[in-house]
């Protein structure tokens, strides 16, 4: 690492020949795969953009100049030599470096991200701003080809087209995301990249041209009119130029002279060029080029092997819903699966081996997924959409517009719902009850552990209207799966433990260290009945009544904020009913929560038995 | 209206000849213009598709092909000819037909709509059921050229041409929506519009061709390679194309004749094919046609001379609004403001004639309008998004993931806060307090009256955080309006009554009907404290605790649903302070609420001074 050692910031990166920029990319792939093999992070994405990171900082100078990475998982190489290289082994740990730009942490990152699709706006933002302001500096977006699919995407390049506005947008192009690539915009970029007769077509008319015997003057205003729409042949772009863009590319990103050459040209243009740069993922890494959808995110590995160091213990709860569906679908051929790119992410993988005709993987394009599924339901199908409790937000209006409105049976397999952790602030799926909860006609369950989540497909899966069904990232709790599936009564709660003086009411992944803290308030001398709401929406109105009625104490307990969530819906309902009662509601707080492992987070947070026994007994003034 | 008289069906249409045809659309304009003069409505847009609308009804059977109409504010033709011309009266009324497509209304809609921009997913969910369950019916989308600058209707269009999907989505194409249009998608479809030389081109090439000396085989060859790539000089919807639709257009949509061939042409076609329809908005009503903006959404006018009959009564808050901006924004040159297509709607029209460089209007693109304002204002400047209640649903996950976690100086002027009216359940304003009190960093202001709002637009202003200031549709008070902006306490509420018995906590819309109904409980004896929250968000602690203890009863009172809302907030905050007490929650249900004349929907759902006095002595057993 002899020239990685020398990079303290991008200015040292200048100061290098040819040569050594690529020895340092060589020294950089080595540092980020040992690095990631212990922290586990987003390896493949960043193992392609090398050249491109180094090529950027070359031309550009990020202490004034703005560049925005979409999503954010690519920027290890960016983190790495605008001077967070020491820090790098705290990478996606609490209290560490953020697995995506963040400006808090350093001025060379210019805008947050962690979602897909936004840094052409924001990019947009900065050029209008500098222009408006007169000041003089240079904005970039890279943007992967994934996240080109997002509607948002399409929005900015339409305005910042249309504006003609002086930016460059790095298209990073590797043929996939995070999953396999769809879309007419993928098939189009593919054409691109593969088609040479584009460059020999200029020829072929240049050529073609010149023979045409200068007789008679329509056939010369033709070849005029004929000139004057070459571009229509030979600029391949031509989407992008219709566009209002200038089209440069494709390039080779893995060639650092090539890509210099092609940011300064574009550094010098005027308006807004589109630079196509053709990049693998997981270069420089076997595994990780074999198999980049596994070493997208992955966790801890084996830096020889490139084996994914497996956890033991119970499976996830994306694992047990993935089988449950495949199950219940082949009963009900009814059942698609709906995924915005994310097959692996939801599980939906297994549905889509088995049911092809039944699958859609839309891309990146919440939107889409579920405006879709909604005409699907209301045609009779009975549409799954498998989205992660953070992404869904994108889809916030069609869940209100066209599912609720309509009442169409669309289930909703909210995954990552809660504390997601290495990931971050951007990711937690921290506000789905909330988003969810105040939209008339939905109904959102949340099961206990991961046989409960069985149950509660199937009974959801049964249900004639909008239904959310949110569990958690990671393990389930352990306990046995059956083989039947259960209809639960539809919005009724359980009492798991039953007590006289307090009442825990907990929804969801909160049902078990419910449990765990009424049984150290029992050893306390407090009795505490448990339990399970199951339904946070409908609630179940009677046994909660009746539990309100009967306890002195009352506390909520959820995995989500506690503005507008599951505590929030309790207290709406004593007061609808009359009731006055002091409740403690423990949630998430009302702020973003930072990354790190879960359960350290839910520690920091005060979400352990232990802890929520200390804020049980100070809010009560047990002694 | 002799030949209007006898349809009652689609089926009546089939039966015309094309003559009748012209005479048919002639009197349903008449019909058209006669009824929206008395009842309000959506006037330009639907002169705009009579043609259109008889020839898609000539050609589909909607009672089993699936029609989707994007946004839906175009369907009164529709209706019209679907069985609805008796009831049409009653359009857009309490309890009369809606101004949109609705299912419950008839079989002939297929999707409900209101929003923009989700037509080609619609369409596209109804296909694939079409195909997956073997059965056999068209599918088409109607989509404006405003409607396609929308996010989604691009990720829509990219799943289609994917899947390739028979289906037709028709462009109409009247080169503006509600305002101009803007982007660059707009200015190619002018191109097509405008380019006759696209079919020209063809013919020269094909001349050229036959002029090429047949010598050599290079000369041949090329020859050949340029034969191939034909069809990108002469295909005119190549962007469309690109994208995996066949192209047809552009045709002119107001020549029956040309509109059914080529729809007939689309039917018979397999995969997806774009139809692109020039029409003109306002079509057959000069005021409509020279002013297609103001005729867009109109109340009821002066049908000889197109003069709206004006409301006498104080300023709308919009104007208000609109006054204020353009004063702080002559002493602060930060100051932007950011419309997605609603320029005249949010009063930001002033703004952009004041202040040109400063106005940015992004088209229907809300997720890009929020992600642009966030970098805008991290650049030091001072955004001001102007965006409806309902349409800011769209940008929910951008206003958490970009806005909020880097606490960015973006004011939102949340305009149609609570009940619209007659547009209904799609466009009442009632959910935003509900989505973005649980989003952390996030500060709330609703004014009680127009003049509040001007001095919380001035506070807001000078406000280092992101900050909604929500105010309704119409009219003000009716306050007088001072020259001056006053800076209001930040979180800080206001007594404006003060009673012993009972405390009203109301917030924005409600702050009035809250000192009414505190009047007449004043005179049953229960004196009333009543308190203007002003701040939804952080809420007043200090003085809402000591109102709660001071007072027995507590009430709360706003214009959002009661879930999640500003009344919720209170109920959090009691709890949080270990207060238990009964607190009557009032504010919308959770149910979409339906079309109406504003007051009228008020009075159905129990939020009158003397409707509210009811509940109050119901839930506290006043006798």
């Amino acid at each position: 690492m002899r020239l990685l050692k020398q990079i303290e910031k991008p200015e040292d990166v200048k100061k290098l020949k040819m040569d050594d920029l690529n020895l340092l990319a060589a020294e950089i792939r080595e540092f980020i795969i040992e690095n990631v093999s212990q922290t586990g992070g987003h390896l493949a994405p960043n193992l392609g953009v090398v050249e491109m990171t180094l090529a950027l900082h070359y031309i550009f100078d990020t202490t004034t100049d703005r560049i925005v990475w979409d999503v954010g998982h690519q920027s290890y190489v960016h983190k790495i030599i605008t001077g967070r290289k020491d820090s790098f082994a705290t990478l996606r740990q609490f209290g560490g470096l953020a697995g995506f730009p963040k400006r808090e942490e350093s001025i060379h990152d210019a805008f947050n991200t962690g979602h897909s699709s936004t840094s052409i706006s924001a990019a947009l933002g900065f050029a209008l701003a500098r222009d408006r302001k007169k000041e003089n500096y240079q904005v970039a977006a890279i943007i992967g080809d994934g996240a080109l699919t997002g509607g948002q995407a399409f929005e900015a390049l339409n305005e910042t087209g249309h504006l003609g506005v002086d930016m460059t947008v790095i298209l990073n192009d590797n043929e996939m995301s995070i999953a396999e690539n769809v879309g007419a915009m993928s098939s189009y970029l593919s054409r691109l990249r593969s088609d040479p007769s584009y460059t020999k077509r200029k020829k072929d008319i240049e050529l073609l041209l010149r023979k045409v015997p200068a007789i008679g003057t329509t056939v010369v205003k033709a070849a005029e009119r004929v000139k004057d729409s070459l571009k229509y042949l030979v600029v391949p772009g031509m989407l992008f130029e219709e566009m209002g863009f200038t089209y440069l590319g494709p390039i080779d990103g893995h060639n650092i002279r090539d890509l210099i050459a092609v940011l300064k040209q574009a550094k010098e243009m005027e308006g807004p060029v589109l630079l196509h740069i053709l990049t693998k993922k997981g270069k420089g890494y076997k595994p990780a080029e074999y198999d980049p959808s596994l070493f997208h995110g992955v966790g801890p590995f084996n830096l020889e092997s490139g084996e994914v160091i497996k956890k033991s213990g119970p499976p996830t709860y994306t694992k047990v819903f993935s089988k449950a569906l495949v199950d219940l679908a082949e009963k009900d051929e009814r059942i698609a699966a709906i995924t915005a790119a994310m097959p692996e992410g939801t599980g939906l993988n297994n549905f889509a081996a088995r049911y092809p005709e039944r699958f859609f993987d839309v891309g990146i394009a919440e939107q889409n997924a579920v405006t879709m599924a909604t005409s699907m339901a209301l045609a009779g199908m009975r549409p799954v959409v498998a989205i992660y409790s953070t992404f869904l937000q994108r889809a916030y209006d069609q869940i209100i517009h066209d599912v609720c409105l309509q009442k169409a049976p669309v289930l909703f397999a909210i995954d990552r719902a809660g504390i997601v952790g290495h990931d971050g602030p951007t990711h937690h799926g921290a506000f789905d009850l909330s988003y969810l909860r105040h939209i008339p006609n939905m109904a959102i369950l949340a099961p206990k552990d991961e046989e409960e989540l069985r149950h509660m497909l199937s009974t959801a899966l049964q249900y004639q209207g909008p239904v959310a069904l949110r569990y958690p990232r990671g393990q389930g709790v352990g306990v046995p799966l059956s083989q039947e599936y259960q209809t639960i009564p539809w919005g009724k709660g359980e009492t798991l433990v039953t007590g006289k003086d307090l009442v825990i009411i907990a929804g969801g992944t909160m049902v078990y260290p419910a449990l765990e803290t009424g049984k150290i308030l029992d050893k306390q001398g407090i009795s505490t009945t448990v339990i399970n709401a199951r339904f946070i929406k409908p609630l179940d109105e009677e046994l909660i009544k009746a539990a309100v009625e009967k306890h002195k104490y009352v506390v909520t307990m959820e995995e989500n904020v506690i503005a507008g969530g599951f505590g929030a819906g309790v207290l709406e309902l004593l007061a609808r009913l009359g009731l006055a009662k002091k409740v403690l509601n423990i949630g998430l707080p009302d702020a973003f929560v930072t990354q790190g492992n879960t359960s350290t987070i839910h520690e920091s947070l005060n979400l352990t038995a232990e802890k929520m026994n200390q804020r049980i007994r100070d809010y009560f003034n047990f002694s």
